[in-house]
């Protein structure tokens, strides 16, 4: 199953991908868009186009968008809403069913607890991913997303195959 | 010229049309999206798409989004920064400059003060478009919106004009 996981943010929002099969997992790409324009209107539109060609190029099968932190800055929570809009959006619009995940359940899963610093959760994506070349924070944040659906995806598919199993 | 006006909101997304000719103003349609689907991804995509129906069957040439109030709940602000951000890329991605108004300056337009009650808006609005039939309450203050950008556009022009007169 290949997943990809978004980590959206209005000036960069990164995604990652990764193949996962047999519980074993592989990298596959990563990137991070920046949106480019004027007004927010554009860059929205930007930001879209953008992730769309990511969707189309690599055709996930699954999706999963961080649910970022809530701070106390309304305005920056507004925008960072705006942003989380078109990157719940563009793998709709592909088909996809797409998960969201608080930032510390991605970390417990990555990092094994909920409070790790962002360091910590790039060196466990590398960890997991060897050798691969990742273009920012973002992405990292991205990848780690990605592998914490699939982790989660894989765990109820076990459970309901266990659930057949104990019902026939 | 024809404008669109958006109210935007998860669950109900209102949107009014009008069009403007030489200081007069006439209605052409309002309505209200409603998103359908069980996940948020889902329904943010149905926003879309009722979206740009609309966009697509009254090509309006400008477009402009309430910059709603923020409030001081974050996870609220959160989901309604995501609806914004579908009301923003929509008339965007058909390639219309997309206004900002705060909520004061749409009733300072339509209504003559910056802290008039929702019915006062809806009543201006009726007075602005007589006989018109209004969706709802997210409808009328999405052709408070069109009927402010309006007036600033005009405004605009009538500015730009008398400069250009000035200079030559």
């Amino acid at each position: 199953m290949r997943v990809l996981g978004i980590d959206p943010g209005l000036r960069n929002m990164g995604w990652g991908i990764i193949d996962v099969s047999g519980g074993r997992i592989a990298h596959v790409a990563n990137g991070i868009c920046h949106s480019v324009g004027e007004d927010l209107a554009r860059r929205l539109c930007s930001l879209h186009a953008q992730l769309t060609e990511v969707v189309e190029r690599f055709a996930p099968e699954a999706a999963a968008v961080e649910h970022t932190f809530v701070n106390k800055d309304a305005a920056g929570t507004l925008k960072l809403g705006q942003a989380r809009g078109i990157a719940l959006l563009v793998p709709a619009q592909a088909g996809l069913e797409v998960g969201e995940y608080a930032p510390n359940a991605v970390k417990k899963t990555v990092v094994g607890v909920g409070h790790a610093a962002k360091q910590q959760v790039e060196h466990m994506v590398r960890l997991h991913l060897p050798g691969i070349v990742i273009a920012g924070p973002d992405a990292a944040d991205a990848l780690a997303v990605a592998i914490c659906h699939s982790h989660h995806v894989q765990s109820a598919g076990r459970l309901q195959a266990a659930l057949a199993k104990a019902a026939s």
